[in-house]
């Protein structure tokens, strides 16, 4: 069985260490610069850890699931081992190692809340066809749904995902903050977002719009804005009902 | 068994009266201007229909489901008849019947899509408390879910509820139209976007934002901004994104 490293111990080394590690993968050791959190997440997986890279043990694949920017700096610091890291925004090419790839979970991961990866999409790219083949049964160990595809795809990708998981949250977050406001309980709009998402199994999102902005009621749309008293809440209505009403003209 | 008579055919009209009649309630008449409309969903109903109010039959109820701005309007109309509208953004008082409510399912509806209402929040306002009492028991014989409010509590959950659906289903809309370029089904986004509101069963929203500007991370942020060519997209992920960083400070 392959031998795995864990670089990183944040969201997404977390989840992808605790899947891959139930589903009787070999986690070796974590590595991680903050070792009370590669404590954390090592005794989760009953492996060894370490803070420096130095101490890096043999194995036959470091996965590398550090912030975007660090990305680069750690692969300088890795030996000639296969290696692959796990973030949708930057190239393949930024490690240049023999068998160099890209194993990107494409999930919201917070630390604490667990989630089934199988339904996961698994985003793979590889610098040669006999690696992609090893990362995909490695990836299929954990999920059913695998994708290839390229850095370019993946930027675009993750842009999409920002968009549908992390804008759409932050619309939660801005109702949340309304309705906190009047005292009134966040969970009275659940039956309206469940209802909103559940449309989009059948229907393109676009084709089920609704709301005063997609009906171009401009009066509404005013009156709101008017209504609205924190002036970053009241630019977001007017921008994002602009291209709502853009996109429906 | 109280007569109703709805007076509209857009989408609540639609769902309000078919769940009504669904759960033995006398839908009696429907009236729209649209006579097409209004004939489609009396069909629907087994009733009586017209385009004139002029023609309006005797009932104990009538139920304005008009477009806000054609309120105002349809409510100098109607007879001294007990009388809801159905909006979340318009006043009770546009009306001044001796009897006067409002209805206001907290739902996204759209023509063809079934929704079962019974979770779906009713947030009733009348006048008076003998009429309150009456259309909560109306309200319940379709929802489990009932809630007092007043006009200004309601305008504020319908300016909650649009960044709740409408935006965020904007933002779903903003993704396809991104993968769709690169010939990538929206499908793939589905277990993401599930997962994100699946969390809100148990956290708030703001507690689990995820992301580069919930991070921080400028250079992602920049580099999205690079990618992005549509103006109005590049626009709406910056604004959104300074949002996320303005409220995560």
């Amino acid at each position: 069985m392959k031998k795995i490293v864990l670089v990183g111990s944040g969201n997404v080394a977390t989840h992808l260490g605790i899947s891959l590690k139930e589903k009787g993968n070999n986690i070796l050791q974590v590595i991680s610069k903050n070792k009370k959190n590669a404590k954390t997440l090592a005794d989760r997986l009953s492996c060894n850890y370490s803070n420096n890279l130095n101490n890096l043990r043999e194995a036959d694949l470091i996965i590398v699931s550090v912030s975007d920017y660090a990305i680069s700096e750690v692969m300088n610091q890795i030996p000639e081992i296969p290696v692959v890291h796990t973030s949708g925004s930057v190239d393949l090419d930024v490690c240049s190692n023999l068998h160099s790839g890209v194993f990107y979970p494409l999930q919201t991961f917070n630390k604490n809340i667990y989630i089934n990866l199988s339904e996961v999409p698994i985003c793979i790219e590889a610098n040669n066809a006999e690696f992609e083949k090893e990362l995909v049964i490695l990836a299929k160990s954990i999920s059913n749904n695998i994708v290839l595809m390229n850095s370019n795809e993946r930027k675009k990708i993750h842009i999409a995902a920002i968009f549908a998981c992390n804008f759409s949250n932050h619309m939660y977050s801005i109702s949340d903050e309304i309705l906190s406001k009047l005292n009134i309980d966040f969970k009275l709009l659940l039956p309206l977002i469940n209802q909103t998402v559940k449309k989009l199994n059948s229907n393109k999102a676009i084709d089920v719009q609704t709301g005063p902005a997609k009906r171009g009621d401009l009066e509404i749309i005013n009156k709101h804005i008017n209504l609205i008293s924190d002036e970053t809440i009241k630019e977001l209505y007017q921008k994002i009902s602009e291209s709502i009403i853009k996109h429906h003209e």
